[in-house]
Protein backbone atom coordinates (compact mmCIF):
# COMPACT_ATOMS: atom_id res chain seq x y z
CA UNK A 1 0.00 0.00 0.00
CA UNK A 2 1.05 3.76 -1.01
CA UNK A 3 1.24 5.57 1.88
CA UNK A 4 0.86 8.66 -0.53
CA UNK A 5 -2.54 7.91 -1.86
CA UNK A 6 -5.03 9.98 -0.21
CA UNK A 7 -8.56 11.58 -0.58
CA UNK A 8 -9.36 15.39 -0.37
CA UNK A 9 -13.08 16.23 0.00
CA UNK A 10 -12.81 19.83 -2.00
CA UNK A 11 -15.70 22.24 -2.07
CA UNK A 12 -15.91 24.20 -5.70
CA UNK A 13 -17.61 26.85 -4.84
CA UNK A 14 -20.46 28.93 -6.22
CA UNK A 15 -19.42 28.02 -9.87
CA UNK A 16 -17.03 30.64 -10.89
CA UNK A 17 -13.72 29.65 -10.99
CA UNK A 18 -12.72 32.23 -9.54
CA UNK A 19 -14.65 31.35 -6.54
CA UNK A 20 -12.34 28.37 -5.97
CA UNK A 21 -9.76 28.44 -2.85
CA UNK A 22 -6.27 28.60 -3.45
CA UNK A 23 -5.95 25.17 -1.21
CA UNK A 24 -8.61 23.55 -3.54
CA UNK A 25 -7.08 24.36 -6.72
CA UNK A 26 -3.70 23.09 -5.24
CA UNK A 27 -5.67 19.92 -4.85
CA UNK A 28 -6.71 20.08 -8.19
CA UNK A 29 -3.57 20.33 -10.06
CA UNK A 30 -2.01 17.55 -8.38
CA UNK A 31 -4.72 15.02 -8.21
CA UNK A 32 -4.62 11.80 -9.97
CA UNK A 33 -8.37 11.07 -10.33
CA UNK A 34 -11.39 13.65 -9.57
CA UNK A 35 -14.53 12.34 -8.72
CA UNK A 36 -16.73 15.58 -9.59
CA UNK A 37 -20.36 16.08 -9.40
CA UNK A 38 -22.92 17.26 -11.92
CA UNK A 39 -23.46 21.32 -10.98
CA UNK A 40 -19.31 21.19 -11.31
CA UNK A 41 -18.62 23.47 -14.12
CA UNK A 42 -16.45 21.89 -16.53
CA UNK A 43 -13.98 24.76 -16.25
CA UNK A 44 -13.53 23.91 -12.57
CA UNK A 45 -12.93 20.41 -13.34
CA UNK A 46 -10.56 21.29 -16.06
CA UNK A 47 -7.97 22.30 -13.54
CA UNK A 48 -7.43 19.03 -12.85
CA UNK A 49 -4.92 18.70 -15.73
CA UNK A 50 -3.19 15.90 -15.12
CA UNK A 51 -5.81 14.02 -13.18
CA UNK A 52 -8.37 10.73 -14.58
CA UNK A 53 -11.34 13.33 -14.33
CA UNK A 54 -14.73 10.84 -14.00
CA UNK A 55 -18.15 12.74 -13.49
CA UNK A 56 -20.35 10.66 -10.78
CA UNK A 57 -23.53 12.63 -11.59
CA UNK A 58 -25.27 13.71 -8.71
CA UNK A 59 -27.80 16.32 -8.98
CA UNK A 60 -30.37 17.54 -7.01
CA UNK A 61 -29.54 14.69 -4.61
CA UNK A 62 -30.02 12.25 -6.83
CA UNK A 63 -26.97 10.02 -7.45
CA UNK A 64 -26.42 8.53 -10.88
CA UNK A 65 -23.44 6.47 -9.06
CA UNK A 66 -24.93 4.39 -5.68
CA UNK A 67 -23.12 6.60 -3.03
CA UNK A 68 -21.73 3.46 -1.90
CA UNK A 69 -20.06 3.01 -4.91
CA UNK A 70 -18.52 6.16 -4.64
CA UNK A 71 -17.29 5.29 -1.73
CA UNK A 72 -15.50 2.23 -3.32
CA UNK A 73 -14.07 3.77 -6.02
CA UNK A 74 -12.33 7.00 -3.85
CA UNK A 75 -11.26 3.93 -1.45
CA UNK A 76 -9.73 1.81 -4.38
CA UNK A 77 -7.88 4.15 -5.93
CA UNK A 78 -6.29 6.09 -1.92
CA UNK A 79 -5.59 2.14 -1.21
CA UNK A 80 -3.46 2.17 -5.01
CA UNK A 81 -1.71 5.08 -3.93
CA UNK A 82 -3.82 7.77 -6.03
CA UNK A 83 -4.25 11.31 -4.93
CA UNK A 84 -7.88 11.39 -5.31
CA UNK A 85 -9.83 14.85 -4.95
CA UNK A 86 -13.93 14.39 -4.65
CA UNK A 87 -15.10 17.53 -5.93
CA UNK A 88 -18.62 19.03 -5.18
CA UNK A 89 -19.98 22.30 -5.66
CA UNK A 90 -20.28 24.97 -3.23
CA UNK A 91 -18.91 23.36 0.44
CA UNK A 92 -18.74 19.15 0.74
CA UNK A 93 -19.64 19.32 4.01
CA UNK A 94 -23.21 21.42 3.20
CA UNK A 95 -26.07 18.63 2.18
CA UNK A 96 -24.44 16.65 -0.62
CA UNK A 97 -23.48 13.85 1.73
CA UNK A 98 -19.94 14.92 2.15
CA UNK A 99 -19.82 13.47 5.82
CA UNK A 100 -21.07 10.31 4.69
CA UNK A 101 -18.41 9.91 2.48
CA UNK A 102 -16.04 11.12 5.48
CA UNK A 103 -17.18 8.38 7.82
CA UNK A 104 -16.66 5.92 4.81
CA UNK A 105 -13.21 7.14 4.30
CA UNK A 106 -12.22 7.51 8.17
CA UNK A 107 -13.98 3.76 8.74
CA UNK A 108 -11.39 2.14 5.87
CA UNK A 109 -8.79 3.94 7.14
CA UNK A 110 -8.29 6.05 4.27
CA UNK A 111 -5.70 9.21 5.03
CA UNK A 112 -8.65 12.07 3.69
CA UNK A 113 -8.75 15.92 4.42
CA UNK A 114 -11.69 17.93 4.11
CA UNK A 115 -10.92 21.69 2.09
CA UNK A 116 -14.25 23.78 2.68
CA UNK A 117 -15.52 25.80 -0.59
CA UNK A 118 -17.42 29.17 -0.76
CA UNK A 119 -21.16 27.68 0.33
CA UNK A 120 -24.04 28.69 -2.42
CA UNK A 121 -25.85 28.78 0.02
CA UNK A 122 -24.68 32.18 0.89
CA UNK A 123 -22.50 33.28 -2.13
CA UNK A 124 -25.68 32.94 -4.33
CA UNK A 125 -27.56 35.35 -2.40
CA UNK A 126 -25.08 37.37 -2.05
CA UNK A 127 -24.19 37.57 -5.51
CA UNK A 128 -27.68 39.39 -5.78
CA UNK A 129 -27.16 42.07 -3.61
CA UNK A 130 -28.91 39.70 -0.77
CA UNK A 131 -27.02 39.61 2.79
CA UNK A 132 -28.45 36.54 4.78
CA UNK A 133 -28.06 38.46 8.23
CA UNK A 134 -28.13 42.43 7.90
CA UNK A 135 -29.39 44.80 11.21
CA UNK A 136 -32.68 45.32 11.92
CA UNK A 137 -34.41 42.57 9.19
CA UNK A 138 -32.57 39.25 10.03
CA UNK A 139 -30.46 38.32 12.88
CA UNK A 140 -30.09 34.46 11.73
CA UNK A 141 -30.10 32.24 9.29
CA UNK A 142 -31.57 28.68 8.44
CA UNK A 143 -30.01 26.70 5.25
CA UNK A 144 -32.09 23.26 4.62
CA UNK A 145 -32.15 21.15 1.60
CA UNK A 146 -35.56 21.23 -0.90
CA UNK A 147 -34.88 17.43 -2.51
CA UNK A 148 -36.87 16.18 0.06
CA UNK A 149 -40.44 17.26 1.59
CA UNK A 150 -39.63 14.25 4.02
CA UNK A 151 -36.37 16.32 4.91
CA UNK A 152 -37.86 20.24 5.02
CA UNK A 153 -40.70 19.81 6.11
CA UNK A 154 -40.48 19.11 9.76
CA UNK A 155 -38.24 22.05 9.93
CA UNK A 156 -40.29 24.28 8.20
CA UNK A 157 -43.31 23.90 9.96
CA UNK A 158 -41.73 24.40 13.40
CA UNK A 159 -40.18 27.43 12.25
CA UNK A 160 -42.10 30.85 13.83
CA UNK A 161 -43.09 33.09 11.32
CA UNK A 162 -40.66 35.66 9.95
CA UNK A 163 -38.50 34.62 12.75
CA UNK A 164 -35.24 34.11 10.54
CA UNK A 165 -33.71 34.29 6.77
CA UNK A 166 -34.46 30.94 4.98
CA UNK A 167 -32.24 29.49 2.65
CA UNK A 168 -33.43 26.20 0.25
CA UNK A 169 -30.87 24.68 -1.44
CA UNK A 170 -31.85 22.44 -4.53
CA UNK A 171 -35.87 23.30 -3.50
CA UNK A 172 -36.61 24.91 -7.27
CA UNK A 173 -39.07 21.97 -7.74
CA UNK A 174 -40.70 22.15 -4.35
CA UNK A 175 -41.05 26.19 -4.37
CA UNK A 176 -44.79 26.33 -4.26
CA UNK A 177 -45.28 23.68 -2.13
CA UNK A 178 -42.35 25.57 0.48
CA UNK A 179 -44.11 28.98 0.09
CA UNK A 180 -47.70 26.97 0.97
CA UNK A 181 -46.17 25.26 4.08
CA UNK A 182 -45.10 28.81 5.04
CA UNK A 183 -47.88 30.97 4.87
CA UNK A 184 -50.08 28.27 5.98
CA UNK A 185 -47.76 28.42 9.27
CA UNK A 186 -48.16 31.78 9.26
CA UNK A 187 -45.58 33.92 7.58
CA UNK A 188 -46.75 36.77 6.02
CA UNK A 189 -47.54 36.10 2.29
CA UNK A 190 -46.02 39.52 1.10
CA UNK A 191 -43.17 38.08 2.61
CA UNK A 192 -40.21 38.74 0.35
CA UNK A 193 -38.49 35.89 -1.86
CA UNK A 194 -36.01 35.58 -4.50
CA UNK A 195 -34.74 33.02 -6.02
CA UNK A 196 -30.88 32.93 -7.67
CA UNK A 197 -30.49 31.03 -10.55
CA UNK A 198 -26.42 29.54 -11.39
CA UNK A 199 -25.11 32.05 -9.38
CA UNK A 200 -21.65 32.72 -10.31
CA UNK A 201 -21.96 31.91 -14.07
CA UNK A 202 -22.55 33.18 -17.49
CA UNK A 203 -26.21 31.77 -16.77
CA UNK A 204 -26.69 33.78 -13.74
CA UNK A 205 -30.61 35.62 -13.01
CA UNK A 206 -32.63 36.40 -10.32
CA UNK A 207 -35.99 36.44 -9.83
CA UNK A 208 -37.52 38.46 -6.73
CA UNK A 209 -41.24 38.42 -5.56
CA UNK A 210 -42.67 37.64 -1.98
CA UNK A 211 -43.72 34.24 -1.04
CA UNK A 212 -47.32 34.97 -2.96
CA UNK A 213 -45.50 34.85 -5.78
CA UNK A 214 -42.63 32.05 -5.26
CA UNK A 215 -44.63 29.23 -6.91
CA UNK A 216 -44.36 31.30 -10.41
CA UNK A 217 -40.48 31.93 -10.10
CA UNK A 218 -39.34 29.46 -12.90
CA UNK A 219 -41.60 31.17 -15.81
CA UNK A 220 -38.70 32.22 -17.89
CA UNK A 221 -36.01 30.29 -16.85
CA UNK A 222 -33.90 27.64 -17.80
CA UNK A 223 -35.54 24.69 -17.12
CA UNK A 224 -32.64 23.05 -15.80
CA UNK A 225 -31.06 25.73 -13.89
CA UNK A 226 -30.39 25.53 -10.94
CA UNK A 227 -31.78 27.62 -8.02
CA UNK A 228 -31.30 28.83 -4.80
CA UNK A 229 -34.60 30.09 -2.78
CA UNK A 230 -33.96 33.18 -0.18
CA UNK A 231 -37.09 33.92 1.83
CA UNK A 232 -37.48 36.67 3.87
CA UNK A 233 -37.07 40.67 4.86
CA UNK A 234 -33.37 40.71 3.47
CA UNK A 235 -34.51 39.35 0.04
CA UNK A 236 -35.90 43.04 -0.19
CA UNK A 237 -32.10 43.98 -0.76
CA UNK A 238 -31.73 43.02 -3.54
CA UNK A 239 -33.22 46.15 -5.22
CA UNK A 240 -30.88 48.37 -3.15
CA UNK A 241 -27.87 46.74 -3.31
CA UNK A 242 -27.93 44.20 -6.23
CA UNK A 243 -28.31 46.40 -9.61
CA UNK A 244 -26.04 45.91 -13.21
CA UNK A 245 -22.36 46.68 -12.38
CA UNK A 246 -21.05 50.32 -12.83
CA UNK A 247 -17.73 50.93 -14.31
CA UNK A 248 -15.60 48.46 -16.86
CA UNK A 249 -13.15 47.96 -13.49
CA UNK A 250 -16.10 45.76 -11.57
CA UNK A 251 -16.19 42.19 -13.37
CA UNK A 252 -18.45 40.89 -10.70
CA UNK A 253 -20.48 41.91 -7.83
CA UNK A 254 -24.25 42.30 -7.55
CA UNK A 255 -25.70 42.01 -10.73
CA UNK A 256 -29.04 39.96 -11.98
CA UNK A 257 -29.88 40.73 -14.78
CA UNK A 258 -30.36 37.53 -17.01
CA UNK A 259 -28.27 35.88 -19.93
CA UNK A 260 -25.55 38.74 -18.07
CA UNK A 261 -21.71 38.23 -18.87
CA UNK A 262 -20.43 36.06 -15.65
CA UNK A 263 -19.67 38.84 -12.77
CA UNK A 264 -16.84 36.95 -11.68
CA UNK A 265 -13.27 37.98 -13.41
CA UNK A 266 -9.88 35.42 -13.55
CA UNK A 267 -7.69 37.54 -12.68
CA UNK B 1 -14.30 61.94 -10.17
CA UNK B 2 -12.15 58.96 -11.26
CA UNK B 3 -14.20 56.45 -12.52
CA UNK B 4 -11.94 53.68 -11.65
CA UNK B 5 -12.32 54.36 -7.90
CA UNK B 6 -14.44 51.45 -6.61
CA UNK B 7 -14.95 49.28 -3.27
CA UNK B 8 -14.73 45.06 -3.08
CA UNK B 9 -16.51 43.90 0.40
CA UNK B 10 -14.16 40.41 0.13
CA UNK B 11 -13.98 37.44 2.37
CA UNK B 12 -11.54 36.57 3.77
CA UNK B 13 -12.34 33.29 4.79
CA UNK B 14 -11.64 31.52 8.03
CA UNK B 15 -8.25 32.43 8.93
CA UNK B 16 -5.64 30.43 6.22
CA UNK B 17 -4.62 32.08 3.35
CA UNK B 18 -5.10 28.91 1.56
CA UNK B 19 -8.38 29.30 2.19
CA UNK B 20 -8.94 32.82 0.21
CA UNK B 21 -10.67 32.56 -3.06
CA UNK B 22 -8.51 33.30 -6.18
CA UNK B 23 -11.06 36.10 -6.94
CA UNK B 24 -10.25 37.49 -3.42
CA UNK B 25 -6.24 37.18 -4.14
CA UNK B 26 -6.73 39.01 -6.94
CA UNK B 27 -8.61 42.17 -5.37
CA UNK B 28 -5.44 42.31 -2.68
CA UNK B 29 -2.91 42.24 -5.09
CA UNK B 30 -4.40 44.88 -6.78
CA UNK B 31 -5.58 47.20 -3.89
CA UNK B 32 -4.54 50.83 -3.44
CA UNK B 33 -6.33 50.99 0.20
CA UNK B 34 -7.21 48.08 2.29
CA UNK B 35 -9.33 48.25 5.54
CA UNK B 36 -9.85 44.85 7.16
CA UNK B 37 -11.06 43.70 10.52
CA UNK B 38 -9.33 42.54 13.35
CA UNK B 39 -9.87 38.72 12.60
CA UNK B 40 -8.16 38.77 9.43
CA UNK B 41 -4.76 37.08 9.68
CA UNK B 42 -1.88 39.28 9.17
CA UNK B 43 -0.82 37.33 6.36
CA UNK B 44 -3.91 37.83 4.81
CA UNK B 45 -3.44 41.54 5.23
CA UNK B 46 -0.16 41.35 3.48
CA UNK B 47 -1.41 39.78 0.30
CA UNK B 48 -2.07 43.37 -0.77
CA UNK B 49 1.47 44.21 -1.15
CA UNK B 50 0.92 47.51 -2.88
CA UNK B 51 -1.95 48.87 -0.77
CA UNK B 52 -1.97 51.28 2.45
CA UNK B 53 -3.05 48.84 5.25
CA UNK B 54 -5.31 50.07 7.71
CA UNK B 55 -7.42 47.74 10.69
CA UNK B 56 -10.23 49.18 11.20
CA UNK B 57 -10.71 47.38 14.25
CA UNK B 58 -14.06 44.91 14.68
CA UNK B 59 -13.87 41.99 17.15
CA UNK B 60 -16.64 40.01 18.66
CA UNK B 61 -19.39 42.76 16.83
CA UNK B 62 -17.65 45.73 18.48
CA UNK B 63 -16.45 48.33 16.30
CA UNK B 64 -13.40 50.73 17.47
CA UNK B 65 -14.29 52.28 14.30
CA UNK B 66 -17.62 53.45 14.21
CA UNK B 67 -19.75 51.97 11.49
CA UNK B 68 -20.49 55.55 9.66
CA UNK B 69 -16.29 56.05 9.49
CA UNK B 70 -15.66 52.96 7.69
CA UNK B 71 -18.75 53.52 5.04
CA UNK B 72 -17.02 57.56 4.95
CA UNK B 73 -13.65 56.26 4.50
CA UNK B 74 -14.54 53.78 1.54
CA UNK B 75 -16.75 56.19 0.24
CA UNK B 76 -13.94 58.95 -0.18
CA UNK B 77 -11.02 56.69 -1.14
CA UNK B 78 -13.25 54.98 -4.16
CA UNK B 79 -14.40 58.83 -5.02
CA UNK B 80 -10.61 59.86 -5.65
CA UNK B 81 -9.89 56.69 -7.78
CA UNK B 82 -8.68 54.39 -5.38
CA UNK B 83 -9.11 50.86 -5.41
CA UNK B 84 -10.35 49.91 -2.12
CA UNK B 85 -10.83 46.47 -0.19
CA UNK B 86 -12.97 46.15 2.56
CA UNK B 87 -11.66 42.95 3.91
CA UNK B 88 -13.81 41.07 6.30
CA UNK B 89 -12.98 37.54 8.52
CA UNK B 90 -15.37 34.79 6.87
CA UNK B 91 -17.88 36.19 4.32
CA UNK B 92 -18.93 39.53 4.13
CA UNK B 93 -22.34 38.78 3.97
CA UNK B 94 -22.79 36.27 7.03
CA UNK B 95 -22.94 38.57 9.60
CA UNK B 96 -20.28 41.80 9.94
CA UNK B 97 -22.37 44.45 8.51
CA UNK B 98 -21.12 43.61 5.07
CA UNK B 99 -25.12 44.13 3.86
CA UNK B 100 -24.97 48.02 5.47
CA UNK B 101 -21.62 48.91 4.15
CA UNK B 102 -23.35 48.12 1.04
CA UNK B 103 -26.44 49.95 1.06
CA UNK B 104 -24.34 52.58 1.99
CA UNK B 105 -22.01 52.72 -1.19
CA UNK B 106 -25.27 52.25 -3.14
CA UNK B 107 -26.79 54.84 -1.71
CA UNK B 108 -23.59 57.12 -2.12
CA UNK B 109 -23.56 55.73 -6.24
CA UNK B 110 -19.97 54.49 -5.68
CA UNK B 111 -19.32 51.00 -7.88
CA UNK B 112 -18.51 48.03 -5.70
CA UNK B 113 -18.69 44.25 -6.07
CA UNK B 114 -19.23 41.96 -3.45
CA UNK B 115 -16.73 39.20 -3.63
CA UNK B 116 -18.16 35.66 -1.06
CA UNK B 117 -15.68 33.86 0.87
CA UNK B 118 -15.53 30.74 2.69
CA UNK B 119 -18.14 31.08 5.83
CA UNK B 120 -16.31 30.19 9.42
CA UNK B 121 -19.49 29.43 10.25
CA UNK B 122 -19.43 26.09 7.98
CA UNK B 123 -15.44 25.89 7.65
CA UNK B 124 -15.02 25.83 11.17
CA UNK B 125 -16.51 23.05 11.83
CA UNK B 126 -15.70 20.79 9.00
CA UNK B 127 -12.50 21.28 9.87
CA UNK B 128 -12.74 19.72 13.34
CA UNK B 129 -14.58 16.85 11.24
CA UNK B 130 -18.13 18.39 11.86
CA UNK B 131 -20.48 18.51 8.74
CA UNK B 132 -23.12 21.07 9.66
CA UNK B 133 -25.62 18.83 7.78
CA UNK B 134 -25.58 14.82 7.60
CA UNK B 135 -28.57 12.40 6.43
CA UNK B 136 -30.02 10.79 9.42
CA UNK B 137 -28.75 13.50 11.53
CA UNK B 138 -29.79 16.72 10.90
CA UNK B 139 -31.72 18.08 7.71
CA UNK B 140 -31.01 21.87 8.86
CA UNK B 141 -28.63 24.14 9.89
CA UNK B 142 -29.42 27.83 11.76
CA UNK B 143 -26.63 29.98 12.16
CA UNK B 144 -27.00 33.01 14.68
CA UNK B 145 -24.71 35.65 15.83
CA UNK B 146 -23.62 35.10 19.87
CA UNK B 147 -22.45 38.62 20.37
CA UNK B 148 -25.88 39.86 21.87
CA UNK B 149 -28.33 37.98 23.49
CA UNK B 150 -31.07 40.21 22.60
CA UNK B 151 -30.11 38.81 19.43
CA UNK B 152 -29.55 35.32 19.13
CA UNK B 153 -32.61 34.79 21.93
CA UNK B 154 -35.86 35.16 20.84
CA UNK B 155 -34.34 32.58 17.37
CA UNK B 156 -33.31 30.34 20.04
CA UNK B 157 -36.20 30.20 22.17
CA UNK B 158 -38.66 29.46 19.54
CA UNK B 159 -36.24 26.88 17.96
CA UNK B 160 -37.55 23.04 18.77
CA UNK B 161 -35.65 21.28 20.56
CA UNK B 162 -33.05 19.28 18.68
CA UNK B 163 -34.69 20.53 15.49
CA UNK B 164 -31.16 21.33 13.11
CA UNK B 165 -27.36 21.85 14.12
CA UNK B 166 -27.16 25.26 15.32
CA UNK B 167 -23.64 27.41 14.69
CA UNK B 168 -23.48 30.14 16.83
CA UNK B 169 -20.57 32.47 15.46
CA UNK B 170 -19.21 35.15 17.82
CA UNK B 171 -20.65 33.32 20.79
CA UNK B 172 -18.00 32.43 23.55
CA UNK B 173 -18.49 34.62 25.82
CA UNK B 174 -22.37 33.53 25.77
CA UNK B 175 -21.93 29.74 25.61
CA UNK B 176 -23.02 28.97 29.14
CA UNK B 177 -26.20 31.14 28.54
CA UNK B 178 -26.83 29.62 25.47
CA UNK B 179 -26.56 26.07 26.33
CA UNK B 180 -29.11 27.02 29.42
CA UNK B 181 -31.31 28.75 27.21
CA UNK B 182 -31.74 25.91 24.88
CA UNK B 183 -31.78 23.08 28.24
CA UNK B 184 -34.15 25.41 29.35
CA UNK B 185 -36.75 25.40 26.01
CA UNK B 186 -36.43 21.29 25.84
CA UNK B 187 -33.28 20.12 24.41
CA UNK B 188 -31.92 17.28 26.17
CA UNK B 189 -28.93 17.96 28.48
CA UNK B 190 -26.86 15.70 26.19
CA UNK B 191 -27.44 16.85 23.01
CA UNK B 192 -23.80 16.99 21.55
CA UNK B 193 -21.92 20.08 21.13
CA UNK B 194 -18.60 21.96 19.89
CA UNK B 195 -16.59 24.37 19.77
CA UNK B 196 -13.62 24.84 17.42
CA UNK B 197 -11.18 28.00 18.38
CA UNK B 198 -9.54 29.47 15.55
CA UNK B 199 -10.52 27.46 12.90
CA UNK B 200 -7.61 27.10 9.91
CA UNK B 201 -5.22 28.49 11.88
CA UNK B 202 -2.04 27.00 13.62
CA UNK B 203 -3.73 27.85 16.93
CA UNK B 204 -6.23 25.46 16.18
CA UNK B 205 -8.37 23.87 18.39
CA UNK B 206 -11.19 21.69 19.18
CA UNK B 207 -13.51 21.10 22.25
CA UNK B 208 -15.90 18.74 22.30
CA UNK B 209 -18.83 18.11 25.39
CA UNK B 210 -22.67 18.60 25.24
CA UNK B 211 -25.05 21.29 26.36
CA UNK B 212 -24.71 20.39 30.10
CA UNK B 213 -21.01 21.06 29.89
CA UNK B 214 -20.82 23.73 27.22
CA UNK B 215 -20.39 26.47 30.24
CA UNK B 216 -17.11 25.04 30.69
CA UNK B 217 -15.59 25.18 26.88
CA UNK B 218 -13.06 28.06 27.42
CA UNK B 219 -11.01 26.35 30.45
CA UNK B 220 -7.94 25.72 29.11
CA UNK B 221 -8.42 27.94 26.00
CA UNK B 222 -6.38 30.73 24.74
CA UNK B 223 -8.23 34.18 26.42
CA UNK B 224 -9.19 35.80 23.14
CA UNK B 225 -9.17 32.74 20.83
CA UNK B 226 -12.16 33.22 18.29
CA UNK B 227 -14.45 30.29 18.19
CA UNK B 228 -17.51 28.68 16.59
CA UNK B 229 -19.76 26.80 18.54
CA UNK B 230 -22.13 23.96 17.00
CA UNK B 231 -24.66 22.34 18.58
CA UNK B 232 -26.11 18.89 17.85
CA UNK B 233 -26.29 15.65 17.20
CA UNK B 234 -23.62 16.28 14.09
CA UNK B 235 -20.95 17.34 16.89
CA UNK B 236 -20.65 13.97 17.74
CA UNK B 237 -19.50 12.93 14.15
CA UNK B 238 -16.15 15.09 15.45
CA UNK B 239 -15.17 11.63 17.19
CA UNK B 240 -15.41 9.88 13.75
CA UNK B 241 -14.36 12.00 11.20
CA UNK B 242 -12.22 14.18 12.84
CA UNK B 243 -8.23 12.92 13.79
CA UNK B 244 -4.80 14.15 13.68
CA UNK B 245 -4.25 14.65 10.07
CA UNK B 246 -2.32 11.57 8.70
CA UNK B 247 0.67 11.88 6.00
CA UNK B 248 2.60 14.76 5.00
CA UNK B 249 0.78 15.45 1.77
CA UNK B 250 -2.22 16.81 4.34
CA UNK B 251 -1.54 20.46 5.05
CA UNK B 252 -5.11 20.97 6.79
CA UNK B 253 -7.94 18.78 7.64
CA UNK B 254 -9.16 17.58 10.74
CA UNK B 255 -7.67 18.51 14.26
CA UNK B 256 -9.73 16.77 16.50
CA UNK B 257 -8.35 13.48 18.40
CA UNK B 258 -10.64 10.95 19.73
CA UNK B 259 -10.74 10.57 23.49
CA UNK B 260 -12.74 12.12 26.25
CA UNK B 261 -16.40 13.35 26.91
CA UNK B 262 -15.26 17.12 26.80
CA UNK B 263 -11.46 18.36 26.19
CA UNK B 264 -9.80 20.50 24.13
CA UNK B 265 -7.42 19.33 21.07
CA UNK B 266 -4.78 21.47 19.70
CA UNK B 267 -4.21 20.93 15.92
Amino acid sequence: MNTRGHVALVGAGPGDPALLTRAALARLRRADLVLYDALVPPAIVALARRAQRFSVGKRCGRPSFRQETIHALMIRAARRGRRVVRLKAGDPFVFGRGGEEAVALRTAGVPFEVVPGVTSAFAAPALAGIPVTHRGLSAGVLVVSGHAESSYRPLLEMLPPQSVTVVVMMGLHEAGTIASLLVGTGWRAATPAAVVFSASTSASATWTGTLATLSSCREGAPADAPGTIVIGEVASLASVIGSASEGPELQFGPVYKEGQESHVSHG
